[in-house]
């Protein structure tokens, strides 16, 4: 299946969200872009309960010499619980990710649940770029001007900058200040915890990928997205050896099918598309369409309905929707027709999540707040983020397309151009799976089910690096409110986290 | 003595060199400019041990969309005991400071004399900008293009940048890397452990005046530099309380006579002068000039004869030089004539090191060398290293010429129009004091006669961070060559060094 990696190519411009993931290329370890008018679920406490606040932030923490006088901008960043926090006592800093930050304000129940016990102040800091920390305000639409300072090291500088005025100009400087974040935001959190001790006195990263990238030491498994996708379409992830089986034989289906016009009709009618397939191109752009559904489902394999991982919809997702996938796919189909009709009720689930869509459209999901967002996170994709993901339909249920360096870095280069992309950054400046042996007051969870959670830190050596692996669920549930459906091991994980912050919170005074 | 801190900014412009000090304005804690011809003792190994190379480093670690295609420079770096060293065996590095690494290479006796027990290669890079480390070659001379990535943000990526090269392409990604630094050096070591704890094992410090800074929680006292060279200058250095009393009144006695035509002359006699002084300006010129020589002597209180803090010249500083200094102000002088006589001979001791002066020309250290230096330490203190500096003429010998942030600033933005002096980003950044509460693996070690001591880490709770206090010697004597007349206190911090570094290995492993 030679063509797959320039389809990839294509792909990438329509598709990547402030969500998931697309097979062989550079992937997106996060979060959803919910409209506002859905984050604010009234049961439990968000934004409603906080202060809007902006900080004069600098643009270039590492260069001195500001060209035109831009030298600040305002950060955003929400504080609660202010009216019950005295000076010195703990702070609760949530390290945004790449999206508005009101998203996790609404969904990080961990901190608002255990704020009280520790007299936490609560703050929520916007990712440089997202929402409406602009540097270069009005100008959000690509090409964004001075994109350049969209960097992790400029992010971790702005919440170690806004941490260190915060303290002082609240006369709390003995306070201890626990870092959260999930998926991005846990490894902007871990980071900002191994590069900056002093702000950061512990950390609960959850589902953090931080050694999902090149060059690391030990080599990291490109193909573990993959990988687990599949687990979670098999008997062992709670559905059946044959949904697995049957799906990536309905890749071999399309692609063959993709050359003859009877073909690529009996395609178009089994996925009921709204745009018939013309050709194989058309097909491949299919084939990835169909694909990026399934981390986005895997991600999502919470006990319970969530709405987390959906790009903006009205529907919700139901309880471990991949297993709800497979349903459709648990037998053993002996027809193409069979399986393309199996696949396409599958990736339903997710895509036609609010059962009204009457026929797919492969490029249905995209809006001016997820181009955006794909936009700013293509272009930190292609300097320092630069996470490979591979799949080899062997140990996986996918086709062949492994990660392609020359390519990606090609690839990056005609839509930034004159960008330097750096695949070994991340091994040198945040030591990869170093923190194992060297970190200290770092949770990293993950869960057994997120196809994230190979690209993590799931062991270690250190006494005071903490690992967690949930079993049976997706992408940073611990982070999230407590739910009656919660599995006794997310209760048991956030239970350690809790001891963890009580730990880090007693050693610093 | 109203006017001199105007006056400090004029001996900015002319005295500043690769080593000391200057009351009332930024300090430079560092090291000489030695000549090449001096820097090779036979006796020792040195660069003639060693092979030359050049790293082809990245210019900008922070930012991915080079100008012009500027994207490398040739960072240079010596390999010493190559033929000795196998893969995966330790590794010492030195993180160069603001001068020609030559220097290090000669003058590190620690890193020599213990590599072979072992197994460790050595590795010397230098500091970009300085040497032969130009990322814009041939033009050294002030002012220097493209200087804004002078920065120890950079400079510490290029160190990581190379340790991880270096390792990757040699097979020894197992390597433990030992860092090693004096004074400049010192804290860009144990900056490279804080910062970069999967580049470097373990840091040797020493007299790395870390918290030497503005914004320090709790606050840095700005006058210690002045208060341990009037330690220095009295009984309890060594000395005699005389004469520290009789430097104290001699900068009265100076700025009395400089207010009359016969105080003039008498001042110009009495300092034996090549040029005499015609104004009370030129008085506090002289005064800035004789003050200077302090600092030099004090940081070199070695128990035997030193070249390292001289400027190049073709002298030798005896044994303890502030009190041979002393020697000439160590009685109740009486009148101000004898007052000022005492002085220019004491601080002939520094600028008379060769015997061969016969008159006093303030401006006569400066060079092509040290000049080009004083132009980049200037911009790394206008930037970041932004060194406070102040005296009050109570607790110390001299007079009253408080640190003062604002007309520093102003003067860094005469000279460098348009930089941004970042004075609370030592704290952000690199953590300030909580190094001794959250790091590990750094020995910090400081001599009690250093007047760079107190803004040193003296104490610390960390299990893993280590301090020493070496009574009765000046800057990082502990790095150098074992010599017959070192005291059992610096064999004794050797040994502790010598222990950490053997234990940071053996955890490696």
């Amino acid at each position: 299946m030679r063509n797959v990696i320039i389809i990839a190519a294509v792909i990438l411009a329509v598709s990547m969200a402030c969500d998931a993931a697309a097979r062989g290329r550079r992937r997106f370890p996060v979060s959803p872009m919910i409209p506002a008018d859905r984050v604010g679920d009234s049961s439990t406490p968000g934004t409603g309960n906080c202060t809007q606040l902006f900080f004069h932030q600098r643009i270039d923490h590492f260069n001195f010499e500001p060209a035109q006088q831009l030298t600040h901008y305002e950060q955003r960043y929400y504080v609660c619980r202010q009216e019950k926090w005295n000076p010195n006592q703990p702070i609760f800093f949530y390290t945004g990710n790449e999206c508005n930050v009101d998203l996790f304000v609404n969904m990080s129940g961990l901190m608002w649940e255990n704020a009280e016990q520790f007299g936490a102040l609560l703050i929520f800091a916007e990712h440089r770029y997202f929402g409406k920390s602009l540097p270069f305000p009005g100008e959000d639409m690509p090409p964004v001007p001075k994109i350049n300072f969209l960097q992790t090291d400029q992010a971790l500088a702005d919440y170690a900058t806004l941490i260190n005025w915060f303290k002082v100009t609240h006369n709390s400087t003995s306070s201890p200040v626990i870092g959260f974040g999930g998926s991005y935001g846990g490894m902007l959190c871990s980071w900002l915890r191994i590069k900056y001790p002093s702000a950061l006195d512990g950390c609960i990263a959850g589902s953090a990928p931080i050694v999902n990238f090149e060059e690391m030491i030990p080599a990291f498994n490109f193909d573990s997205f993959a990988q687990t996708e599949t687990l979670d379409a098999s008997a062992a992830g709670g559905a059946t050896d044959f949904c697995k089986a049957n799906i990536r034989q309905a890749w071999n289906d399309m692609e063959s099918l993709g050359q003859t016009q009877s073909g690529l009709a009996l395609i178009s009618e089994q996925f009921k598309l709204c745009t018939p397939v013309q050709s194989l191109d058309d097909v491949y752009n299919l084939m990835g369409y169909a694909e990026n559904s399934f981390g986005n489902m895997a991600m999502s394999s919470y006990p319970y309905p969530s709405t987390y991982l959906l790009l903006g919809g009205k529907g919700i997702l139901p309880a471990y929707p991949m297993r709800v996938a497979c349903d459709f796919l648990n037998t053993n189909l002996t027809t193409p027709a069979e399986r393309l009709a199996g696949l396409r009720q599958a990736i339903g689930v997710y895509y036609n999540n609010t059962g009204d869509v009457m026929c797919i459209n492969i490029t249905s999901t995209v809006n001016y707040a997820t181009e955006v967002v794909d936009y700013l996170w293509g272009y930190l994709s292609c300097t320092t983020m630069f996470m490979p993901a591979g799949q080899n339909g062997v140990t996986d249920m996918f086709y062949n397309a492994p990660w392609n360096t020359t390519q990606q870095i090609e690839s990056c280069n005609q839509q930034f151009p004159g960008v330097l992309t750096q695949p070994d950054w991340v091994q040198i400046n945040y030591g990869g799976y170093g923190v194992a042996s060297w970190g200290s007051n770092i949770v990293f969870s993950n869960g057994a089910l997120d196809p994230w959670h190979g690209g993590g830190i799931l062991s270690a050596t250190a006494p005071a690096v903490e690992t967690v692996l949930i079993p049976d669920v997706g992408h940073h549930i611990d982070l999230m409110f407590s739910n009656p459906k919660d599995t006794g091991a997310i209760r048991a994980a956030r239970a350690i986290e809790v001891e963890n912050i009580a730990k880090w919170i007693a050693n610093k005074k």
